[in-house]
């Protein structure tokens, strides 16, 4: 019942008279239309891998998006059939220690810029999105999917994972607490369907185009909501994820260290790298 | 597989030839009924804006109605349209700094007393419910809403405010995570349709005195049920947002007057209050 | 996006040539298919009541089944029309303290092997699962129960008692929050197609045999899931309760040992064991 909705916007003046731009790393390209809307594109082919170099593009575009003020920003996908295959694996294969630290840290700070961005985000999901795929579309404020044969889900225990606690615990944002078990024990890759029906995704598109529009009206109807409220409501909604995040960082990269430094793991990744080589061969 | 009915039923020797009774505050009215259900109405026109008056006056009907060991407490209004509007901006404007901590720990003490409270507690909600309208509705038990034309919600952000952690964990003890995120930050207000698929209320009524009936029905219920069993599970259940509460009320009340003594706050309020006066004077 | 399949695999070696086995205890019998599925029957007529020497004996059935590596557990009843009544009163009337001390602690052990375990496991229930009997199904993964008559709950309030916080907490593992509150407080018994609307089972079966059916289609669902890295998920999204255990073990015990040492609780169930008594005389 009271009112201070002068003073945010007094923060806001970005939304009428936003002047377009656009820029583009090698990895991401950041396009900015007159409303102020962001729209970030990942762009490694062919399917998005998370690699050490899309992640740090990535999180500069973030910082970008950020630092001009836009009033929101939607994530998608270059590839007609994927929006990301979701972590590198040749980012763990006989890996630099060094290199995987940052790798992993970075990660984690992509995640904590997306998932407690002050700027309002949505993922215009135009294609598969298995893992960090699914992770960073679910990090978010809303998700439209384009219909068909697409598929989404954390899938990481079928390929012998374990999804750490921070990816757990996005996905029980979203989604209820006994549908995110199932979905995580059983490795679940859901329909466009089944997404919907869950909550994991809010709104079916029947293309890109259409899933790129939808994210827009979902951003636009915060127009009317000063910024500075919105950003710390969700903040503060969202603190116990990012305040695990914040206390836990440096133990959760010690572990995935020792995940790669298992040599069971290596040999397995072995295994799995000869396998893809001789398809390739064929 | 052992009950223990008979030690909590000599507790409560209230329900049949309960004497029915009624008290007035000036801004709030307590009526008890023969089966020992109390209806508290608040009373201050013209639509319950809850300053500190309403609010000690309310503090106090709680206390009774606990006192009087009431099997059940249904929380209405005296208005036709409007439930509460939520707190008084008049309590923040300009404000006495020592009203405006005693106006804050007010508050606290009303959601205490009501979202922990021994008795069962429903809500008639038979107008608009916007912001701790809407809070005092979540705080209570059960929700039963007059279908029609009213909304209910916290609508804080649209507002330029914060709501506090506590009206968030009232909500998430309602609803679930993800529809509350979207319902705070986009300042939602629920049709009563919309609130009902939700879950945000249990059931909708054709009048007020169907809604009061409706309450009722809930509350006999527990007729069966011992009522010491019955508080002690329900507060067990709710631990965590009032353990929250118990540790953080100091810290909550000393943001609540920082953000009152923000000069920008007061410029706000202040041109808002100006137009209002425009308004009125037309 | 990155397999270790062959790791968890090679520890895997279970599934086809399991040997066929089956062991008895007095009150729980184990059989093991050539599947590797166990299923573990309580057998303690009339209606599997959750005394000291059952649930020694489940605990140790429990500890077979991990032993033997199986691929997952299915638990249920060999009564025709009770899966567990929930704990014995005559555990806790007149009690030894010490027996009463072992017993709960031996509650607790059983949950915490089922709730937290390796294997997968589903409950085939296939009668009725009040109080304790509930707990026990809901600590598996999964729920199958037989169709018709039969009801399902944590109904503790309606006897008198209040259940202890990991009954709650397993409850909210199971089903949203305001569903729980509400059937806690309530004492709700469930029936099949309203567990089934909340998410309390599953799936419904045509009878016992058709519910072991379904439970062992949903272990084989993760045939193709490594089970260490699905083992360790499922640790860490319930790793919110099994913490709380692990650290509030002794209190929880002392709390239960207080309750039963307070003279009104042993009066009441001294009335309700005559009036058991005249019953039977009849």
């Amino acid at each position: 019942m009271f009112p201070i909705r002068q003073i945010v916007n007094n923060v806001r003046r970005v939304a009428p008279g936003f002047r377009a731009m656009s820029s583009s790393g090698p990895l991401t390209a950041v396009e900015v239309d007159n409303e102020g809307i962001a729209t970030v594109t990942m762009q490694r082919p062919p399917v998005n891998s998370l690699n050490l170099d899309l992640l740090q593009d990535l999180s500069k575009s973030l910082d970008e998006v950020a630092k001009n003020k836009c009033k929101g920003m939607i994530l998608t996908s270059s590839s007609p059939t994927v929006f990301s295959a979701g972590l590198d694996i040749m980012e763990m294969y006989k890996p630099d220690i060094k290199r995987a630290e940052t790798f992993w840290t970075t990660l984690q700070e992509v995640w904590i810029k997306l998932f407690g961005s002050n700027f309002v985000s949505a993922a215009a999901i135009n294609g598969h999105a298995p893992a960090g795929g699914c992770l960073l579309s679910m990090s978010c404020e809303y998700r439209v999917m384009v219909g068909g044969k697409f598929t989404i889900g954390l899938n990481e225990t079928a390929l012998g994972i374990v999804a750490p606690k921070w990816f757990m615990d996005t996905m029980t944002n979203t989604i209820p607490q006994r549908e995110a078990e199932f979905a995580l024990t059983t490795a679940r890759m859901f329909s466009v369907d089944e997404a919907l029906k869950v909550g994991l995704i809010d709104e079916t598109a029947s293309d890109k185009a259409d899933s790129v529009d939808k994210c827009k009206k979902f951003i636009k109807k915060f127009d009317r909501i000063p910024p500075l409220a919105r950003a710390i409501t969700k903040q503060k909604i969202r603190q116990g994820p990012l305040a695990w995040m914040n206390k836990n960082r440096a133990a959760d990269t010690q572990e995935f260290l020792a995940f790669l430094q298992n040599p069971k793991v290596q040999q397995s990744l072995d295994m799995y790298i000869q396998s893809l080589k001789k398809k390739a061969a064929k």
